[in-house]
């Protein structure tokens, strides 16, 4: 167990690593031994650009803190977060359609009531958000956990501008009622860059790649007995649809967010102002009884 | 440009990245993403592990400052520094055996005199070293920087312990006089685990491995019109010599670390307990006239 060449290294490495205890860390190690060493057999890296490497990886770390993850920003900008998610909801035909969670998901947000301005007075233009959660069998979800975030009419979210805002904001737990329906006020959200002060937004740029996403609003909504659902719902007719930095755009999670004149609101509200509704439901997907 | 699913997104994301505008850029860019989602695609991870691999490169970068990279013993223990070490030497028979870097190479070490201590009285079995630099044409190099550096006695570098010993130690720079020779005295290194106390200790952990390095010496050694020859030299009998961690042992790099009686050293100094002495002659490849 020496004198290892190029040729000789995989295999040793593979070797070592089989002594896992548990098979799934086993078969992961191995796989990552040989994709790897794959990856650098093909490329063959000089020192200087191992060193880079290296380098790259350790900004990324360094960028991470409680308020970004430049990881997953990097996951997300190589299409590795949608090929999990997808290989993640396979047969989830019915439900509605999954995309990447994104770096500014803040754990159990403040819980508002129904009907509520989530937006704390945020400058931009009202939004209307109203929708319903029902399972892919058509039966209403009565209180399944509504938790939405997304940016303001700049691009950036509240964990941005934390200074700025003094708090959290633009982002809000809901529960849905007896008949599986939520709707609150909001405002609508910008196309915006993806961080990219950071060592993803430097690979971005030598990539010759642009760092936006179009806008949308997150969601995800956690239902009894069923699969939680993460995803979006994006504003049709963004210029970035078809060139989302983090390939996370699916048709059907597309949708008009319709302009009305000032008057009178879907939920009564009399508007004095421009403003915007978007209507979304929601299918989540029924756990099966062994997995439940 | 969007509805990606787990067969379309790989070859979306190439698409993507094939704008760099630097051709290595891009050939690292799309071996980089057809390598990182084949290793997806075979192991199709959980969000679960998705989330935790997310979580283990945050904390490895979180791990690595000034004293310590955590990424370098991942690229170490993972076998890739061996590889790249590897491909990077081809052809360069009749010069000195490389292995890896490691993590504890401090830049431009200070410079001591021929014949120094440069153990700056730490404890330790006294150990004399010495050697020649020569071109594998057999010629003296003359000037050569001789970089060395190693573990005291109980395993631990001067950099992991520097708020003990208030300062670097165990390190130095020489030059070879006239013939190319050189000689030092320092203390004699011990096998140690790698740093594992952090999430590489994790991974060896749940990989069933120990986290063992065999005694040695680094050694670095610039020479002009010379590559630079990055290498440590194995004590022999070392019990870890055939399960290194890192992969780095090559028979070549084995010496003999003599134990000698209370006496007369090679240097003329008068040893009134037991020392050892270790003879190491290295041999750098000439850089070709087109690299030079």
């Amino acid at each position: 167990m020496r004198n290892f060449d190029e040729n000789s290294i995989t295999m040793a490495v593979l070797d070592r690593v089989a002594n896992a205890s548990d098979g799934r860390t086993q078969q992961i190690s191995q796989a990552l031994v040989r994709h790897l060493h794959a990856f650098v057999k093909e490329v063959e890296p000089s020192m200087g650009e191992w060193e880079a490497a290296i380098g790259f990886l350790t900004r990324t770390g360094h960028m991470c803190d409680d308020k970004r993850q430049e990881f997953i920003l990097l996951s997300d900008t190589l299409g590795v977060s949608m090929l999990v998610d997808a290989i993640n909801h396979r047969g989830t035909a019915g439900a509605t359609d999954t995309t990447v969670l994104g770096p500014f998901y803040v754990q159990d947000p403040a819980v508002f009531p129904l009907g509520s301005d989530i937006s704390d007075g945020m400058k931009g233009q009202p939004l209307f958000v109203s929708g319903t959660v029902s399972s892919t069998d058509g039966a209403p979800l009565a209180g399944a956990a509504v938790d939405v975030w997304h940016s303001d009419e700049d691009g950036y979210y509240d964990v941005q501008q934390m200074e700025e805002l003094g708090g959290l904001s633009m982002r809000a737990r809901l529960f849905t009622d007896e008949q599986g329906r939520f709707h609150f006020w909001t405002i609508k959200p910008a196309a915006y860059p993806i961080p990219h002060d950071g060592p993803v937004g430097q690979m971005l740029d030598a990539q010759g790649r642009h760092p936006y996403r179009p806008a949308h609003v997150h969601f995800m909504i956690h239902a009894e007995g069923h699969d939680t659902l993460v995803t979006h719902v994006f504003v049709a007719g963004d210029e970035y649809l078809d060139s989302d930095v983090v390939f996370g755009v699916k048709d059907s999670l597309i949708q008009e967010f319709v302009r009305h004149f000032p008057g009178e609101a879907p939920d009564g509200r009399i508007m004095g102002r421009e403003f915007h509704s978007l209507r979304y439901d929601f299918r989540l997907k029924r756990l099966s009884a062994s997995a439940a």
